[in-house]
């Protein structure tokens, strides 16, 4: 892509965040790419996770809820820090004596950074929403595997003025985890179902293959092996026409063994599990919904409106 | 309070949180006071927050929703981390070269701590579901002051097997922006209304005059001004009989002009602007509502149950 595009884009993605702010859907902070929500933006969020529910399995699946932190010992296991270390949250806090703690306030009032004394805790901010689950599987699984859906917020750091591009996030997934057929079936299946549910919100979608951004020298061969494999297929929509390729709206992955063998999970059969997820980004497909149909949802379209009950 | 009693606290404590997780309500993690949430439990918090609504300010009210994390900036302009150290958390991440990753995976393999390679970043977790919303109102508020509605999750570093003291937590907060006497007026209306509430879901709770709990030995100070100033009541439920105080499970707050002079907002006439929250601690209140009503919510009172759409 050349610099003219580039700026093209980059200009594209600046007018319709500043669209955003100004219609007062979402609510600038100082840091790039975190935002406030408005009473609207939420619901347009819940009204898009209503068609998402309505496409799901339903009571067939496991509803989990996990919050936006998870244990340390578990993030370990995900080998996150491996492969995407600079989009990683890790929490410290102040575990020191009364003196410890007056010295920490005197190095700040002389405007010291004061995270030195600071130590790190037993969590980690989840960086997808399916990542907590997993330890609840270690062992074997019953008979048939297990279905889940799961819905939490999500923490990525990469600051970026793109408003797609948000530090912090939600996704709904549905996951499945079993045999290698069980996951690979979910998998292809949601690539279809998806579609389903974003045409029920009359987006012009289309399915990519695509990789995660692996870090660095040695992700750059992950992410080809990814590719390669036919791992990810992400659902795309053109949120600035030509400009760019499209924004990926939802993500459907098969994780092969990695989680079964990571996590210790076994098939019923004694086999290491296998395992898939399709995930939402609810933040991405509300921006789509209102670059698609206009930045006030009383004059969407009404079978839309009607769908999301809006 | 002597070991004795002490130790049959601790005792009840553990057998309801065994309870919570027997039933599945409660997912246990490797982490104290950290949990997942089966879908039954959500739909608990969900007919809770349906209760709370309804006695709400309704659309008089601007709705905020923030992510769990908010910026460092506004972190510190609201002190934490001098009264509350031992309770902040604070985000970290990796910034650095291809080569640092290799030596944090090479510490990482030879079991080593590898958070010495990371670096702060300029977000904090949210503690108090308020906080990231007076960055907003820097400046002149409009005549009438300002009435916000925000909800989201909230952290706190207080590792504990009281079930009622969870490290990540829901709490659904009216926050009240304007002249002393407004804020005034909302904390001390909100403990009536907050009480009726809790009446509504058959609960029996009471006012107690209440503190923060600041750290250390000025901490102890600022306690007993904020006691002696009673500017916190807490709305406490008894979930074990006479083994304790009782659980605060909503907190009606006047911060008089503290957040005012911190992020600089003024009232219409140019005063210092006072502020005043309610903030409903959902889980505390979905466990005070099992440990009175039962662990099967679908025994539970019709009337109680209706009111909540469960």
């Amino acid at each position: 892509m050349d610099r003219e595009e580039t700026s093209e884009l980059e200009r594209a993605r600046r007018a319709f965040r500043a669209e955003l702010l100004e219609a007062g859907l979402l609510v600038d902070t100082s840091v790039a790419g975190l935002y406030g929500r408005s009473g609207l933006f939420e619901d347009i969020v819940d009204g898009i996770d209503a068609v998402v529910r309505a496409a799901g399995p339903g009571a067939s699946a496991a509803r989990f809820r996990f919050p936006p932190v998870f244990p340390r010992t578990s993030f370990e296991r995900t080998d996150y820090i491996a492969s995407f270390p600079n989009l990683t949250g890790a929490i410290n806090t102040f575990t020191g004596t009364n003196a410890e703690h007056a010295q920490l306030l005197a190095a700040r009032a002389d405007g010291e950074s004061w995270d030195k004394w600071l130590e790190p805790t037993d969590t980690m901010l989840v960086s997808a929403a399916c990542h907590p689950a997993y330890p609840m599987f270690t062992g074997v699984l019953p008979d048939g595997g297990a279905l889940l859906d799961v819905y939490g917020y999500c923490f990525r750091h990469e600051p970026a003025f793109d408003p797609a591009r948000m530090q912090a996030f939600r996704m709904h997934e549905f996951v499945r985890i079993g045999t290698a057929d069980q996951a690979a079936t979910h998998r292809d299946s949601w690539i279809e179902r998806g579609l389903e549910v974003l045409s029920d919100l009359w987006l012009d979608a289309a399915p990519v293959a695509a990789n995660d951004p692996f870090f660095g020298r040695v992700g750059r061969m992950l992410a080809a092996n990814q590719r390669e494999e036919n791992l990810k297929t992400e659902l795309t929509v053109r949120l600035y026409g030509d400009l760019d390729e499209g924004t990926a709206v939802v993500s459907c992955n098969c994780h092969q063994d990695h989680f079964g063998v990571t996590f210790d999970i076994a098939t019923a059969d004694g086999g290491v599990a296998h395992s898939a997820c399709v995930g939402f980004g609810m933040e991405r497909i509300a921006l789509a919904m209102l670059r698609t149909h206009g930045m006030d949802p009383s004059r969407w379209p009404s079978a839309v409106k009607s769908r999301m009950s809006l």
